[in-house]
């Protein structure tokens, strides 16, 4: 049931033309993924912003489920949490490294550390749930969108 | 010690202006922002970007705080915890209500609901934290940034 | 679907023995419980225990789910999002009043705030999330035990 | 200004005398805690109760920041997020491993995995944060209640 990084990376960039991110890594429940930090990334004082953080771990986070349970567009974020550790550098990529905790049935469990690409001090952590369509599990047959 | 809704403006302008937030209301330890819904802002499915969620509540936390404390251009975000409830609208703005749940002398805790304007129902709910630099209170004479 | 306060409070006594908690009201989303403080809920200096203030937290978000979707045994806890906010008083009972943020078809949240009775100001604030099993969309036949 | 395991274990026996948790390990950011689970920690059905998971999370946080910082009384717990993962066992103690993201100058950063003794699957994931007393600092010098 699982995808591969190229897999991945030809399905985000067709289902999330807009988003920056570049899937690195992806295997073993984990993943990493790239952002790039321009002129639109960055607030006054030379920092990224919160938004482009939390969306790095979000697509993080997804990569790392998908490369567990297989290519599923369905897959909704449910819950973020993001705890702000550092400013992050204004002239370095954005790494976030993400390890799931658990991918159960219905629910995915992941934790993401964010990086300014060149440091090993994180400048955010984020906990983060997807909820799983069920027709995975083949208890819904067509392929709906997931009210959970 | 307190700021006025155009007071805010006037700082948000200067200080973030990148942002799209419009402040709409602020007082009573309440505040709130709205965010028109672009191009920039949706993805594919017509739905409105988590980060563009996050970043709309991250504001109204702050302008509730500005609105406690007056301008403090130091108070950084620490933690941000984001429940996502409903598919929000491609075609109204996102508005974001906070209601500060507690101004201490180091932290300040807030919630925020976020609206499809015209909808009672909330697209996602943020609880947010944010750490209010110390020299408001005397305790460091410069004004240094924050490092929490 | 919905329970009332009877109905809730005696499952509860039959399900949780060991609660002390006790049901103080439910309905239109809402729920309020009570829990008394003696020395099992102290520590030393006088306050109440951070585990006692987060199973008040979790007992009523779970009243508030079955005031809305009737008694639902299988219902877990999959999430709590807990700020600390004040010292509660040795000398009061902590009151737990939840409101319901969304009740899907697999996933509940809710907000409570935690007072020491007699105080307005909450001692700590609660986001969580409830997973609920899908037997009640008929779309498991049997209740087994929900691993999500 | 690090603590050691012993200086650790003897300050939480006679600051928290009813907490049933032992200090396995501390040091390197790390620190490792054990409950053992009787009658007092179950709910019907033979799971360990959330609140104890709660309590287990929040004592390996605060030992693993002791270690760091040395024997420090008044960090106070501001906020807990706790992820559910699995049924812990019955019949197994609970090991709690914390390892700290973070440690400023008035926030405490770490993340907890909890197990059931004798399995490598975690039962719950816990990221918290303490709020440390500035008088570490020499910014107070008396060592009043800390109001965060």
């Amino acid at each position: 049931m699982s995808a591969t990084k190229q897999e991945i990376a030809t399905f985000m960039a067709a289902e999330f033309p807009q988003s920056k991110c570049i899937v690195e890594a992806v295997g073993d429940g984990r993943a990493t993924v790239s952002h790039k930090v321009g002129s639109d990334e960055l607030r006054p004082g030379g920092t990224v912003s919160g938004p482009v953080l939390m969306g790095v771990a979000d697509v993080a986070l997804y990569v790392a489920i998908l490369g567990e349970i297989g290519i599923v567009p369905l897959a909704v974020t449910t819950s973020l949490t993001v705890n702000f550790l550092r400013k992050p550098s204004a002239d370095a990529r954005i790494l976030g490294e993400c390890k799931l905790i658990k991918v159960g049935r219905l629910l995915a469990v992941g934790e993401v550390s964010l990086y300014s690409e060149g440091s090993s001090d994180p400048v955010a952590h984020v906990v983060g749930t997807y909820a799983i369509p069920p027709q995975r599990e083949g208890l819904i047959k067509e392929g709906k969108k997931l009210d959970v």
